[in-house]
């Protein structure tokens, strides 16, 4: 067995064998397997943002199928994805593709005030559907926090009971929180550091500026090396439980293939345990897409 | 993806993707994968016959990581073994080595009057060690005959639910069937059907002798080809819905290498889906044990 | 058996021995064991202000081991932290080290407009890990007091009926409190009596000072002794049901050791049962954070 | 922390955090706290065989309160009783003395036509009481076998989700068993077996002779050694998943010291670990009862 | 408080508050207040033998106010009966005399082959009622003997969550036990010791001969002095948890006057808490059964 995944794995101990079997599985599929590190493909934007704002650049992201095998044939980890996506295409990838069923979402359209991602699937729904992790968004700095964080206690709970993880998209945003502070060093660090405590197995946020957003963190962060991603990606990792949470960065929105690469090496430089790039791999032409994936899985199984 | 996988799970369209996706995964694990044919290490002789007259030939396996450790580097697609057994390796093999908790199980110190299996295990046992189907004992024939089989429809529906599939060992044995009869080719059969009709995905039972047990079955077995192990194993595959359910036959009473491995080229000839194979392999030196287990795997792949 | 904590727990008969056997745990552990006196680690400080305000004055802090181990080794009475700090070390530390679970907790992020933290962990995990009590923060003066108050009130009932008591954190705050009225003598005594009466078996306050808040109160408070902090800790002791409910005090705001030295002294002085002390102990290194400690122990031991 | 114990407790990996700390607790408390062994003091005597044949030899048995005192005053790790006796004690000892809650009992004035003990108390009895682990019995070659084992499984779930290990006495006995094959080592070895897959973390069984019981049995124990009692103690300690579950022997009827010790020095060099001795102990005067308990401390602590 | 009664609850610590309450009711009520002593009148005679067989005697009995009227100006502690009986007074006298209700009763016109009583009565049924206390039969010894004690376990739980106290009437029945030995010491001290155990808070048995049933407990009753009735009740006391379970005794069948009195003298010289008589009562005239019964409290007043 690798000693890389076993390694991550004795963090977790106390969790039942059907929780570490599942982290294990997504440790252990694609190009990545037994590296420690995961790169994953999230399908999500199309809930979130909208169909052809999602997909006019590569149509053939209108078909679910695209995304599956898109993940699989580029050696992925893990396919993300809301309910829909996932029930169109589990018969055909389950036991093949490991799937995080994303249980909640939101839409572009309306929504309440604060910022809250509704319900659209169910503990049982990932077990029905063969899947190895569910996915949820807190958005910390909300006035519905305490909602979010009361739904995932037991969310996690429920999953936990039927052997599956959690991965938790920890994204800070709120009327105290200013546009430049949701990637503010300090306010990341902090979302990651809240996401370990309510007790995720995977916490996914966005990769840090060197901004720090709140007054009671400037003095702290004096002394805390920033001036690098790799810098502040390591903080975070340190803000994970001192690394004993697998922490992932998310690719943010499509950019140049080389400025994405060499923001992929200073996570991995410091010491992420990989990406989750979405818009980045699907907007691009298929062959394009996963080239991309295989060159930043490259970057990776090199760290 | 393999064809010859995908052909064999066509037949199970309906279940949900859960269910699809543990077979895949069964059918996708170790040396046979993609080959649609399985090996399957079962170890529950320790309860049923006792620790010393399954062990003691081969002392390394009074240890339960020995039978998990010789599934996972013969190149098994599964292990099946009761609770304990299971309990005591999860951890370590989740996610990794499929294992099919058998959740029923009996022992020869004594028991009800009729041939019944005590529930050992339950479906949330499954979920909680990361198991990828369950397994269950009927005893067609046996006074106890409808608990069974009320039991087992439970379990299979509530095992589904979870996306978990279910094996059925099948063994006639009762007041009404001779000791002969337990392997008649027309009992097997009939025990085969029975299991399909229960809603088992997988199906086990005994080789077949060319005995036929059943008066009302002499005149229609008089056309049935007989002769030899494949054909018989030809027409348990055809009572299995004609081939629409995955069949594998038990090993049985440890016996000699070549007499066993003549035994799988029969059962392969057949159309047999594979071999569950326990006291031939663990009853071995461990070299010899997992020799044997390539060496059946071996005539499975050019079946 | 200790006389001392006899005393204590007859003043808690009516109440199961589950409930009574953890109080006795809680007073039967570590240096202190037996001197009706505790010493509590406590570390939400993370989830509460964030990662670096919490952890960059002693980096060792960022991990979950450190704080379990600070509390072990400085033989304190018990260990208090979040669900996902407590998870990561319960398998080590559980049947050794009493930990109590903060159920629920608040982020300087952002939330309601009113002080209410969000419910982040059950009475389950608390049995799950192994714990000895729960933790559950009120703010008195909020105007989701009555959420809070129903709460908890639910939460002690579960918890009692499997064995678990309840520390109860009573921080008045609201807009009808004055910043200096959060910890003035009359507002302090009353939290703890208001913890006591919501049926919290340990209450944690802050140190009060001699400001009185509410005019009300002015005058029944002219008679009570609150020169020193002794003879407040004394008022607010009484408060607490004639003494008759353990009350501790929390350390607040790091700061000098000698200045907490003697505010423990005085705590110890009116008759407080211990101390709670979270970032006084662990954003010293390592060494003299287990000495403050120490001495805070020696003072409660020679009370 | 003690190297025995976690040496141990590794063994059990995959069980949660509570599950762990109660075992912890167990191996922790008394006389033999951090030596891996355990001396236990078990007393539904009374229950069992009634009042007088158990209490007449030493009357301060009649009470409740001298067995829980002698358990702790011996340095015992637990003390295990019915329901009735723990709760006359529970409030006065929960947090210094680990009780085990026996949860089924019988009595000697009649009962059902097979063995079976009768559910006498719950899961939520031994929350309630503040007990470290429940304990069952179950007769193995009984005819109401399966109702036992399933009542067991669905127990151990229950308590396992509460953070309670359990403790299963395993005791052959029934039509198809003969008087001396109670005892016979084929017929222990495979009682301990049987607790283990039924999932115990403690089994206890009666130190077998070397009688062999089953005819199938003759052969396999040919190569087994088994003249003295520390060899067949190895032997029932290998068949419980080779010494990876713990197991206890029982004492038996009351006899002379020197043969009782002898006994157990042949249990501790055999690899036992350790005893559970009630009527050797209560049955003899207060202050010879205690002697006797250290004594066999002694043994274990020494080997 | 009377020291008498606070001595007997001090036996009860651990329970909570209201089953305290409902004993202290039970021991505070009626002419034996305060002594420790208890005369119950039970009613269920119309139930178990038929109505004519219990009240031809004194028709007045047919009518349920009178025994309730009877058990009130006599000064009794408590009335028991059936649900029936006691729906029919239970607005008019409830807050004035408390009432056990018997949940389960067995009639003489037949029913299943073992001693078992039916449940005819629940805990919903005693709170609606204003009852202070549950009674229940079991037949130690019956064939069903595992039936009742696991129902018996159940209701003592129910019951206390609400506050309420149970009463098990103890007497022993079956196959294995002869006439003579239903009343004999060893058998009805093992059927206290076994209600003890149950978790029963009163103990009701019959006054037992000096007939000793089993061949096992010939020997440790040599030494049991037995000879006269208030030895026998003094052992059954020990067995009862050395006098820490209220133990109270059956009047039996009705008989003169001068033997019961002679008879409750020994009882109560025995150390017995009370007498539990029905047709020694209701079966007299008015103005004699009352008389009867103070007569009986007053031998325990000044015992």
């Amino acid at each position: 067995m690798s000693n890389a995944v076993e390694q991550i794995l004795a963090n977790y101990a106390g969790e039942n064998p059907g929780v570490i079997g599942n982290l294990r599985r997504l440790l252990s599929t694609g190009t990545l397997a037994g590296t420690g590190k995961l790169v994953i493909l999230p399908v999500d934007q199309g809930f979130e943002h909208g169909p052809a704002r999602s997909f006019a650049p590569n149509p053939k992201g209108y078909d679910p199928d695209y995304h599956a095998s898109l993940a699989l044939e580029a050696g992925c980890n893990a396919y993300a994805a809301p309910l829909g996506f996932i029930e169109a295409v589990a018969h055909k990838y389950a036991g093949k593709l490991p799937f995080i069923l994303k249980v909640n979402n939101s839409d572009s359209l309306g929504g309440p005030d604060e910022p809250c991602s509704a319900l659209t699937a169910s503990v049982e729904d990932a077990l029905r559907l063969g899947c190895s992790a569910i996915g949820y968004t807190i958005y910390p700095g909300s006035g519905l926090r305490n909602e979010q964080y009361e739904t995932i206690r037991a969310l996690i709970q429920d999953a936990r009971s039927v052997g599956l993880p959690t991965v938790l998209w920890s994204y800070p945003r709120g009327a105290g929180i200013s546009k430049n502070g949701e990637t503010a060093l300090d306010v990341v660090a902090y979302a990651a550091h809240i996401a370990c405590q309510l007790g995720a197995h995977i916490v996914k946020v966005k990769p840090p500026t060197d901004f720090i957003e709140q007054k009671e963190a400037q003095k702290p962060y004096e002394n805390v090396p920033k001036a690098t991603l790799a810098e502040r990606v390591q903080h975070v990792v340190q803000s994970a439980f001192n690394g004993k949470r697998i922490v992932i960065f998310s690719g943010g929105a499509a950019k140049g293939a080389n400025e994405l690469l060499e923001e992929l090496r200073q996570i991995a430089k410091g010491g992420g345990n990989g990406s989750i790039m979405g818009r980045n791999a699907f907007q691009r032409s298929p062959a394009e897409g996963a080239k991309l994936l295989r060159d930043a899985m490259e970057i990776f199984k090199n760290a």
